[in-house]
């Protein structure tokens, strides 16, 4: 692994797919700059990244606060120019829309959405002035899709797409790659599989194939992929799911 | 014109399209409970309905604080059953996403989704007991697009169309009918026409043809169709433009 | 009813939909020309429609050929100017993909999208030089989604809502109005009864409440409120669906 | 270069997209099988092929003729198992509706439509009962938008999406990989340099940016990566375009 002098920020840096993004590029020799909510918990994946000879920097961070986001992606900026930036943030909530208080709905939309809106603008502003980078976004089957009990998620993560379209149309003819990956399944994780086994009982997890769910990693492998792509050909969307998903 | 005893409520009661709304349910004999930020500014639209032999209540609503939304939903389920609500709240703005504020962000997800958001589930918990009642939402050309310029408008729009899908699929089979209509065009208002002869030269308006522009009282006559629908055949989404609109 | 020099061709006139929109439009004092491959067989529809005091010719009408649609819509413009003209040729079937033979992609598709494009150009051909009209396209879920099965059926139809938005778009500034009607749900029919009691059981027939199938007179309905939107308030697209209906 | 013993096969092997991703798979170790109308065409890519070390066959194929589908990919299948087929038939026809003739909607209709269905169905045939695959089709602009004279391309890129659609519904639970890629631009050919000359003036071309235009290798890179995805992640349908395109 050659080490880069380019960072990747990722905004949202949780257990699963966070993670796997920064080990990704990590192991292509990006400095990574992981953010997320309770830093101390980053400490195992700087850890492991560093294990492997990458350099990671780990910070608490409360994207819905917009000097945190400044703060966070000038320092990260700082240790190297900061050519990827990733917004991660999902808040996936189901309430009947009777029962959705305004402290959930708002609450949502600020993790999900401004979150997303703040790390765009502070990137774009890092990115412009050298006239490269990539601004990439996560989202969900709720991005396009309003279901019953989705009032506030589905709300939040189209207001997300919408800020990553703007984005896209405003920033690359300058030069800076944004994408809106959506993942329209279950990600592999502790949560979704306990879901499982309450929906349809424990023994579905024993016979369940192991690619049934989608692997973090392969939601990361999409994002560089979607990196390593040429300016004459970007993708601003694409959606992912395991083959065996029904949509 | 046959008095019902029913309300049509309007949240954001403008000059145009929501006025338009207010004298096309007066017509037809429902009460109207108009909102708007300015509520002395009502007058003329009361009046109006009133000479015409019509019942209206014009209110001062911020539609950004719920207990405004509960309060005025509620006087207008007490006057008369709230038979049909309808949001048409924007908040059109346009900046480049580097120079959209904080508070510029925050303040039209506010107005134009937040307050969908309140409007939505006010209305559903007073019309659910009765198992019947009508939720409009007026939406945009950026309800589905997310131009350049327009990360703050736009994101607020998608929202709201996302509010108003979970509540058509949530409150359809409980008989409540929503709608969202997507207005995919300029409306014919005098900030309109200055915006047209600012961009295009003051001699266009001479030669504009009279239904180039979309004349607020068709807005209105699109909702009250919307509304006639029996509910076996129910209308989610529709769009209207003027024929010789681009798209 | 006020008799109109004016003339609703329907191609595709069956016995729910199209006989439903015949009656409609006779209604309003329309000129009905009706064309279904059996023409024998409407002969009940003019002669109810005689019996209301209305006009009705019926006219066997094989619409994937170009000379019989030519023919047909000439004679209905002979008779009364064409002021609307409907297309609602269905060709509903599901096979597996790999059971599709070429004759049923073939047919279906001449059936449901070759036949609506001959009908949409002749229509034009005929309503461009009086510079007024109205053309529509009755589209299905299929319309918009490619399901399991049905892989001759959706690219039928997504094909055909590629001819009307091609249409809309080049003959809206000329002041020809081009809607497409997206029908998301089954329509009250003795088949649709039938694959439901088939699938169900019968006796769920018996508790159906009454307008959880789409009544076809509804589908009307709709057309006509098409008909009648001023020209500053155009819709394109819309889609209908029974109130209880999962989408 | 590993060889494999595996073909790809190209239905549509023209000068630009369908050339490039044969060398793309060629240099991974497919066989290849290209075809295209005039068979004697595909000499020189195939002799680079060769050149490079690699394995290619080259054939004439009518898409439109069932029975040169079939034996096509037969042929391949035998050749080695046919492992990824891939669709890239395009049919790019501006008329307006009123010009465009049965023969030409037909025709561009049996190509860009009807060919993949053949395409498809063949293809599937070979890969379900070895339960793997993949199975792509080329996709445009005109895939999602039916612009003003495109209603014959249009419509068969319409119907080309649905064949998709459906095809990756059926197919992907069971373990073939079908995919839709929107080419959301105009590729660099001679042609597309002089259509821009004559549309923009000779000069343009001059100051044309080189990356401004998609490359054709881009697109067969995109196929690549596509073709490389773990099934627990597989992408539907995804769209590329240059950094500097309108969208």
């Amino acid at each position: 692994m050659e080490p880069r002098n380019a960072t990747v920020a990722v905004v949202g840096a949780g257990d699963f797919i966070g993670a796997a993004i920064a080990k990704r590029f990590a192991a292509e020799g990006f400095t990574v700059f992981a953010g997320r909510r309770n830093g101390e918990k980053l400490a195992p994946l700087v850890a492991e990244i560093e294990a492997q000879g990458g350099r990671a920097v780990g910070r608490t961070l409360d994207a819905r606060q917009e000097d945190q986001i400044t703060s966070f992606l000038a320092e990260a900026d700082a240790t190297a120019p900061l050519e990827c930036c990733i917004f991660n943030i999902g808040a996936n909530v189901n309430f009947p829309l009777i029962d959705t208080t305004e402290r959930v709905f708002r609450k949502v939309w600020e993790m999900a959405c401004y979150g997303g809106f703040l790390t765009a603008r502070e990137a774009a502003r890092l990115m412009l002035p050298r006239g490269r980078g990539a601004l990439f976004f996560t989202g969900a089957t709720a991005s396009l899709r309003g279901g019953p009990g989705y009032a506030a998620f589905a709300s939040a993560k189209f207001g997300l797409r919408a800020v990553a379209q703007s984005a896209a149309r405003e920033l690359g003819p300058r030069n800076i790659h944004v994408a809106h990956l959506i993942i329209d399944a279950a990600v592999d994780t502790e949560w979704v599989r306990q879901r499982i086994a309450a929906r349809e009982g424990a023994a579905v997890l024993e016979t369940l194939e192991p690619d049934r769910l989608m692997d973090p990693a392969s939601v990361a492998e999409t994002y560089w992929q979607l990196y390593r792509q040429p300016r004459d050909a970007w993708t601003f969307e694409t959606e992912i799911r395991p083959f065996g998903e029904k949509w």
